[in-house]
């Protein structure tokens, strides 16, 4: 689970809490609740195939909760697919196959141990890295779309407030009262869309793009050990994929390792 | 149908009726439909050649009926195509081609059958899948476009109601019920953007994006056969454009096949 | 002419003398239409070369003009040219020359018969699709920038409205009709916007993304002329490029001409 | 210098100043002017670096400035080298490159004088346009930044006003008057963008667009010379990146030469 | 540290003091800046990794230092290694690279010197340009988000505030100063974004963009001395990265080096 997101959660909640004080009960309103997410709710529903958008709320609690994404085990986990293919052939890493977790990388292991040519390997390879990056996006747009028409029907059911409120507008002192309810939409729209929506797509979307670039450097790595490139070149392509901090504790960690 | 077009059509629905409640007559005003609708739908007939635009309708309705992508049948098609033009020649596809529905995997198919080049077949099926992109695009964007003209004319329609309103603001008693009036274009609009115009048009969107994703697999498909590749070596190849639930559905129905 | 443009506008206009009814004078005030036609033309006028933006109100006129993209008969054409140049020869194609109206076809044929390289007439023809695209694309954001600039003028002018009357605010019953003024050039620049700038802009850009197909059409059709492929893949080749409609219309004429 | 730059700022004055009438001090407020105008820069010099930031009024200036793209003469100047390059030799151009005025012609010509490879003078002189690309929007994109920032830094001095003028709000007399003068920051946000920053960015921008075609031209012409290429197969080449209007003068100025 | 940051930031502060005047007390309120500060700080940590999210303030101190991008002394550096590579052999370089300070340069050479493959040199470089441009643009989105959520829960503080305001709207009297405060978020939120998150989000996307383009030179100069290329095309080739002032600069010191 990344930390930030939780930290972030409660930082907006205190913020919202510390604004409204002690007069909560003033902001909650059940007939503005139902408009505003409903409605929302609805059109986002319209808006994306059934497949992803009754799964809303799965979505958002993937947000929540965060893979981690290990660069460092990937690249020596290649490194060691290498050496031993060099040492023992292409065909000794397929005892090595069930254990391999990524999805990714057994398949492309998998076609590489087959015997299937490099080219078709890569055409595979990057087909599933479309398809993954499609899929990502697929879901991922529900909540944009969710953070889209919150606030429009939020607007929406505060425009139909102000529609009733002045049609009948003849006792001045009731007017704030009833103004004050029909505001309270607009605010929900925009704290679903701020909070609940926005924000963890685009969380989604940074990871979603950790993981290509993951796979990407594991379709390198797996063209370099299919071409019997040196081990060592290859891992040195390989830490170009990683992020600076990354390289250094991989690099601490093989010195370790010669001991 | 995608069911999760009517369930939110439903949602979006049951969250106006409840906002409005008993008072429904005071959000319905005539003359103002008439503003938002007929200026909106009017800038979308300029906007968009009429070949498009006046179909306006069927294009909405277009969204609610869902054909089905089958990218499992269209696999197995596909396989047992490759299987048959393996064992007994490409020529012996010719009898499957009027069964065929789809109209681009048979008329690439016949190409094949043709004897057709296969950088030819590759550039003709490529530039139907432009098209087809070209024309879903064109038909999509009437409806981006109303969704964007729609709040335009509301928010015209409340400048006039304004512009008259308070050209003979005297009696101050009447200026309530006749700002509510003009309020109502800008509510018109917005329920018109939000529910009927931009929601279909996302729909529309993802799945001439499905479409484009099935072309993509066919094409692979027939470049495969036609070049006499292994079966199986397309069958995985084209495994890669099945989501990941498709592809457990494939691989257990394959199951069942063998027994 | 395109006939959606006509009804569109016809729509328009009905809306907007709907809305405003007998009281047509009160939306009349010369200063204010000053104010947002000259600030939003005098911006665009900056915006733009004057080899554009002077020819505002003609690029206006050329939406409303329609010249017809005859996609069969160019298909058509392009066939009995590619029938004759196997029959005759190439260089028969030079009587054909002065018949030929496109001068993209006119051009690219011509340097066919001189006998250019294939490799150089698609170099010219592509050039001459990239500058035929941003010559509209010139021309047609000076629409579009009209389009953003009038509502902001329209804005100006009310804030000026504002600024002038808040300042000499004494006798309250005076508030409203200045404000009804001060308003109506937001009037005026949404009117601008989304009925004279934006969706004519809409209507052209669709226009030359067909005549950028037809261009390639064309393109394509040339290659396969001066390669002497033969006349039948060419016009499979180039069917790709109608839309479902024309297709049916193209090879139901073909029958007819088969009797 | 670009009439339409002159007649677009004349007509915007104009506008302006008519919509203010006689009362044009009430528009004028020197604190408001500070916010605005200091706010704005001082948000742009952070956005920029100081060798693009501090010349923001320098850039403005550019846009007013006008320096004439002449592609006919820059193709009349590649045709004649072209010829003399066939009949005396490549080396005989060294004698005209001090004479050049374009930057990017001459070291163009000087480096395929100098024998460069064809591939490397492409090479070269493609980082070049890129270069110039950059370099042309890291200018423009200063003056859509102030454009961006100047609204904004409207609307803050407009909720100072407010958050003061709401604080103090005793004498209902005094509203109007104060009120006037934190919506002048507003006003004064959106005439900056909207005459100053915004419409010379697109002025530049469309400029820069032109030079760029200019450089794709000479890049063709002076690969053609290099490769030895006929020079009137260059001329039709070239003449692809005309537009019709400069197509035409091209083309009766060398029937008149014939003479 | 670039001079324009705190020039722009002096502006900036300059121009607020200035519009608020002797009232400052009047604009600060303690609980307003919770809301916004707490909840948009809150949103862009559910939005962004841990990892970057949590060094937002760090973020803002790196754009404010300006470490120098020096092109001259890059090309200079590059122009001696090609003259020793040519006169000594390509091994003679791995004694300079101790003492080169740009990690991509030192990379790059070292692999050359390593005799890696000029291609596997340039796939390597070009990841870590990807990644370097992966990595600044996750930095810098952390800023964007939080301009965009500064407004945004500025405007939730101000509709609690009228939501609260108006509910209990009973003295009139009361209404002015609580408005005051409800509108102070809104304020907070704008001067948030337009000062300390987007300028400086758009200062770092200059600069990453300059050190990419100096990426860029340094790959086109190690490929270069790889393959043998005389220093003095490549000095021209890599003349053509400098801005025209630095190509001034450079060529007037090398001028004074050749006294």
């Amino acid at each position: 689970m990344d930390i930030s997101t939780l930290v972030g959660l409660a930082l907006a909640i205190v913020a919202i809490v510390f604004g409204v004080g002690s007069e909560f009960i003033t902001i909650i309103d059940i007939p503005s609740f139902f408009i505003t997410v409903l409605g929302s709710i609805g059109a986002t529903f319209i808006a994306h195939p059934s497949s992803k958008s009754f799964k809303i709320f799965n979505i958002i609690m993937e947000a929540i909760r965060n893979p981690k994404i290990d660069n460092i085990e990937t690249l020596r986990t290649l490194y060691s697919f290498s050496e031993k293919a060099r040492r023992e052939g292409m065909i000794s890493l397929e005892e090595d196959l069930p254990s391999i977790q990524s999805d990714f990388l057994r398949d492309g292991l998998r076609a590489a141990v087959d015997g299937t040519d490099p080219e078709e390997i890569k055409k595979i390879l990057e087909i599933k890295m479309d398809m993954y990056d499609e899929e990502q996006e697929d879901k991922i747009s529900v909540l944009d779309t969710w953070g889209a028409y919150a606030p429009a029907f939020g607007m929406i059911g505060t425009l139909i407030g102000l529609v009733l409120l002045l049609d009948t507008l003849t006792d001045p002192s009731t007017i704030g009262p009833k103004m004050s309810i029909a505001l309270i939409t607009t605010l929900y729209g925009s704290l679903i869309a701020n909070i609940i929506a926005l924000p963890p797509a685009e969380k989604l979307r940074k990871r979603a793009g950790k993981n290509i670039n993951q796979m990407r450097m594991i379709l390198e790595g797996i063209l370099s050990i299919v071409q019997g490139e040196n081990p060592h070149l290859m891992e040195e392509k390989l830490k170009a994929f990683l992020s600076e901090e990354e390289r250094k504790q991989y690099e601490s960690s093989k010195g370790e390792n010669a001991f």
